[in-house]
């Protein structure tokens, strides 16, 4: 079929799609008849001709684009977060997209199947980042950086199986701060604690919880601190009934523990951390969990995710089931692994689930049927009258120059019904206008959308009538 | 050679590394010897297990990571050009860092190649996108949106050659501005022209001149509006010559123009265009080019590019070869080719060349010795004495809660000339100190670092003071 090599790729498609048809009825079934190649040669090549895409139009798999709609709730979400973390002192930094195959093999154990990797163009192997965590770490390594406390915002891609309803997609954004460095023992981790609450509260989600995992508690209190595991066992059994709350008092008042010198030294971490979470008033935020595991490799000790209690389920409101909402923990031999002498930098750190919290946001929205402005438009320059484009002109102009955000339509002769609707579809307070009357007058018209009151401002004085306006609102 | 297929991937490349080596004395040098593979493959078990990270730690070719330092002047341009946009009334968006592969070929041109593409893991073809523009256009296909006024900052890449002392990357930041809709002619595009200037001249770079593409104006006017070239270049000596400021009048003064239908009908575009800059107070900053050509596919009018006049080299100051900082044009038919009918949808936007104004910024800081704060804190928490680490923790919260920027030194005992010192590096302007005496009398003392004044304030009233210096301050 000689035919086939003058295909455009495209038409190749459609080609095999018109083969894959059931046999025509001349022939056996089991081979197909040439004319039947024939024909759909012929049509494929018509085809590729004369329809425009004949590919769908859509996003790669698992990702979605973000609406105006979207990025106003998340610019709002995202503020409050970044400004916790630059409240706790924390620098910005970014880092490429993709990094080196090499960079992020063999730190997330069996996801590492589902890094996006770069087509071999010749160069470098190279692989979409899967978390900001690592990136971090090697950026640490590799500058010598032995101190640092960063935050960082970008996104991540995961080829996870998507389940959309739930708001994973397979490009996300994360929000992560860590604290790299060599410190006294639990002060960090308590930070990274209290930024969490911080941020939890500050958003208004409703009643949360942050879990520490008891498993990794455990381990490090029996291998590291050398604690007999039934005595481990026993601080187990508190935890876990108990809550965090009063946690060690209780403990202490629990011969079995109080009078075993080793239990007392096993639970030294424990204690100091939450005596700073005492001190930072978050103490009853935090319970540990003994279901909870370990997500990535890089993790070396206590690990903690933090989960909102309940949504507050008004009436129609779909429940939502969001899992956790921020996690973190401590990871102090990722920046090790790419020292080339192994030197170790310790490292604690959390990362705050966005797009989960994104999704609720817009849930209750929705549910309440909330608008929000996809402008920040204040002023709209309109006129009743045809030709006066060049009047409207020059006002948004000076409106602009003054720092005003303002707007028009681009027609030279809209109607004025048309321009006032436009202001209130998109909620532009304040109108200025302009006419055949005002230019005699040398006046301008401020209206105010929501009253409907207009008055007359002389020419001279309507920009800072304007910043008065918008200054007292 | 069954040896091999136990290696691990890394051992590999050492094994290849050490194979091509000269061949040992006894061999004849045709064949390596037995014994010299054997050696080789030991050589590398053995390093696999022995080396820590055998591969170099780096960013890929043509990307870096952006410091706290790059970060905070990124901000402060972002953040100028993305409230510019907002004044004229854009909204945000943002699309997948990649998109169908399919959904890109074909409008680059001969750029095509330099596409980043992912890796076939089954599933469809992707490529990281090459511009904000084609995703833009996918999306309004998608959407059947017929107007849209739109702003979008995120990362492109490009596998070009990177010449990095000129500030160009394979991943770097484009700041996009569009207006997509059937309007009014010329009123949107001069919006966009607008719009560069109101950033370029925000940004202080010194002045600029927005240059354009007059091979294009021609064209337009000649095929598309019928004229004769010779008048068409008539008008280009005009354009040429006297730039774009007093254009109009003085071609109307030419009789060879002036008196010929055609010519005026074919001006008539360029008329209005710089009738529009006149009223927005730009039109001298606009001028043709005769060597300006199409960078992209896909415009279909008039291009633009602004470029800065000259670089006030101060002394020691380097020579800044920057080329064009900002570009736009018209694309009417990118749209259509994304719409299963062909319905088009004109186009005219703008392009932020922010990579190479934040070269231009930071070799300009550079120069004058000038540093950034790469943080925003307000108050350090400090204390002259030991054992107050649990007073430092309870005054830290109350700042934070208080949403007072605030940071401590994560030691149980610091020494007070340490975290001075920390407060001055970093540029933190007020420091809380908590010592014996401070406790004992019921008070915080408030330092200013620049004059190292300390006052004792009321522990109870301490917030509320550091609130009213940094509200004056």
């Amino acid at each position: 079929m000689p035919l086939l090599g003058l295909l455009p790729r495209r038409a190749w498609a459609s080609l095999l799609t018109q083969l894959l048809r059931p046999p025509c009825a001349s022939c056996t079934g089991a081979v197909r008849c040439q004319s039947q190649v024939a024909e759909a040669v012929l049509t494929s090549q018509l085809k590729a001709h004369q329809e425009k895409p004949n590919f769908i139009i859509k996003t790669p798999k698992g990702t979605r684009d973000l609406s105006p709609q979207h990025m106003v709730v998340r610019e709002k979400i995202l503020d409050l977060v970044i400004s916790c973390f630059k409240r706790h002192g924390a620098k910005g930094m970014d880092t490429p997209a993709f990094e080196l195959k090499e960079t992020l093999t063999e730190k997330y154990g069996e996801d590492s199947g589902l890094m996006y990797d770069l087509k071999d163009q010749g160069g470098e192997l190279l692989s979409l980042r899967y978390d900001l965590t690592v990136p971090f770490a090697r950026y640490l390594a590799m500058n010598k950086v032995k101190k640092m406390k960063r935050y960082h915002v970008g996104k991540v891609w995961r080829r996870e199986s998507p389940t959309i309803v739930q708001g994973r997609y397979r490009e996300f954004c994360q929000c992560d701060f860590d604290i790299a460095g060599q410190f006294d023992p639990m002060i960090p981790d308590a930070e990274c604690l209290k930024i969490m609450c911080e941020i939890l509260s500050g958003l208004q989600l409703g009643d949360f919880l942050i879990k520490m995992a008891w498993k990794d508690v455990r381990h490090e209190m029996v291998v590291k601190k050398g604690l007999a595991p039934e005595v481990a066992d026993r601080i187990g059994d508190y935890v876990q009934c108990h809550g965090g709350v009063s946690l060690v008092e209780q403990m202490f008042q629990d011969p079995r523990l109080s009078q075993n010198k080793q239990a007392l030294e096993g639970l030294g971490d424990l204690k100091l951390l939450f005596e700073y979470l005492t001190l930072f008033g978050i103490a009853d935020k935090i319970s540990f969990d003994l279901s909870l595991a370990r997500g990535l490799d890089y993790y070396t000790g206590v690990i903690y995710e933090a989960v909102l209690l309940q949504t507050p389920t008004q009436a129609g409101e779909e429940p939502l089931n969001v899992g956790s909402v921020a996690a973190g923990g401590r990871y102090d031999g990722l920046v090790g692994m790419f020292d080339p002498k192994g030197h170790k930098v310790p490292c604690v750190g959390l990362s705050i689930g966005v797009e989960r919290i994104f999704y609720i946001v817009e849930q209750r929205m929705k549910t309440k049927g909330e608008k929000v402005r996809t402008t920040e438009t204040q002023v709209f320059v309109a006129t009743p009258q045809k030709n006066f484009l060049q009047e409207r002109l020059k006002l948004i102009a000076e409106l602009w120059d003054s720092g005003i955000k303002a707007e028009m339509l681009y027609k030279n002769n809209p109607k004025l019904l048309t321009q006032l609707h436009y202001c209130e579809s998109t909620g532009i307070p304040l109108v200025v206008i302009i006419g055949e009357q005002e230019l005699k007058e040398g006046v301008i018209k401020i209206r105010s959308v929501a009253s409907r009151e207009e008055v007359a401002i002389k020419r001279e004085n309507f920009v800072a009538e304007i910043q008065k306006r918008l200054s007292e609102s």
